[in-house]
């Protein structure tokens, strides 16, 4: 039975007794509604770690004023049945109220790495996603946290404020998990309708549409976004958000592309913003 | 024999070493030049702890560009000899470069307490104290740290930051220790002459007027900052940086004065900052 912790006391002490058991922990932090993609972040916690804590929290502090906070969904006991069937030990859900004092203040800010791409579109966003990882880490004080490869900005973000802080732990990047129609999975998905889900599909097509230009030896970052947009735009049903083509590592401009880069994109389907990306190993020309 | 640690993979291993042997760790972060007062926040660290960690690290991060950071006194043999004398475990004193990777994207910013005061004077000042003492807690991971309150306004933005992160330690402080003639101590107070030391008194003796003006009724924290201010610029060699009376708790105004009440202030004598303060309950008027 995996039971849910509302309080950060109770989780702390049920974390207490799992280290005294000599149990290492890993933490998988999500926003809830969860889906296979978050249980393929469990299921390698569970596979490494002794005790796994799943947190679902929707952290107000990481959506806009005009974004989907009040809508984005809530479905505490399916994810907790969920938890249970990956094998977690607890699942942390607080309230806000119990997560930030009215009178909290203190940010943790990464300043680069969120300069463009989402960090770019949705100001504030990466400051409440810093913030609220480096509280939970805090909470839970885990060995492992894990976090999905779909969101590939925020994985950069989250590891480099790991380094910078000297936070003593791991963190583990998952494989984005995706549909057999190549979707990447999102808790955001079940906002289409099933046009919009075919017309999603145009994101991945994009992105594999860049990373077939950059084998056929495209090297500008502007005409390989450009191929994406086009595979995108093609569709008709889909706004493009952005287009970026980036250092995997540093997320700034590589020109001529080399070495490992990343194409990630954001468009929206109506009001649903979808985020997808794949990396590139470019082979140097001969 | 207290050994100096100047790597975080060594300071680390030593921590754990004696967590492994049972003990608690306590942490007295520090810029060096230790003297009395350091001693002070040591020896009540050596009491409440197994293992304790004095660290000596002149942090560049909140000096401003005009500041002292590169006169600021090291003397580090001597430091590990009043540590030793203090029976501290260990020494960590890393290089910046150990410290700081060179491309540190990072902060952790208290925005609301660190408005006023030394905040406002020293641009950047407090976003460099939160961001090391955050290292250093994730380094240490000590169960207890150890700030002094003549540095009133950092003692309250380090708590608040410990809150509001959730950092699973305490922060202990400890009263300010003084010179016989009043003066509080301070690495910095080996800059000044003779004269500067017989003038730099006026700043405790104004500090002591303020405090008598709301022990005498007084209920206008600008006719109490008057009162410090007159002391102070009355001895001739002093200039005022600063004179603020606030909560002090909330470092905001209160008006009248009621509560617990500090009054803070910076001075400089010559090219030599510094800063002092007095907590006052103020009794309500019956």
């Amino acid at each position: 039975m995996t039971d849910v912790a509302t309080t950060k006391q109770e989780i702390r002490s049920r974390v207490a007794a799992a280290r005294s058991a000599g149990r290492s922990v890993g933490l998988v932090p999500t926003m809830g509604a969860l889906h296979v993609g978050h249980r393929a972040l469990l299921d390698r916690s569970v596979a490494e770690n002794g005790f796994t804590v799943c947190s679902v929290f929707v952290n107000p502090t990481q959506f806009g004023p005009s974004e989907d906070f009040e809508r984005y969904p809530r479905q505490l006991e399916q994810d907790r049945l969920l938890c249970e069937a990956a094998g977690a030990d607890v699942v942390f859900a607080p309230s806000p109220q119990e997560m930030y004092a009215s009178d909290h203040t203190t940010w943790v800010n990464e300043e680069r790495l969120t300069e463009g791409m989402c960090g770019a579109r949705r100001p504030g966003h990466f400051r409440g996603v810093t913030t609220v990882c480096m509280k939970l880490f805090h909470v839970v004080v885990p060995d492992r946290a894990y976090f999905g490869c779909k969101d590939y900005q925020q994985l950069k973000v989250i590891q480099r404020m790991v380094r910078d802080l000297d936070l003593p732990l791991e963190i583990v990047p998952v494989e984005t998990v995706r549909d057999a129609d190549g979707l990447a999975v999102s808790s955001r998905n079940q906002y289409l309708s099933a046009d919009d889900r075919v017309a999603s599909l145009a994101l991945r097509r994009g992105l594999l549409a860049g990373r077939e230009a950059v084998r056929g030896g495209e090297r500008s970052a502007r005409a390989v976004a450009e191929t994406v947009r086009g595979e995108i735009v093609g569709q008709g049903r889909l706004q493009v958000d952005y287009i970026e083509v980036v250092d995997a590592e540093t997320l700034e401009p590589s020109a001529p592309l080399s070495g490992r880069v990343v194409v990630a994109a954001a468009v929206y389907c109506g009001d649903t913003r979808l985020i997808d990306n794949i990396v590139i190993d470019v082979e140097s020309k001969e």
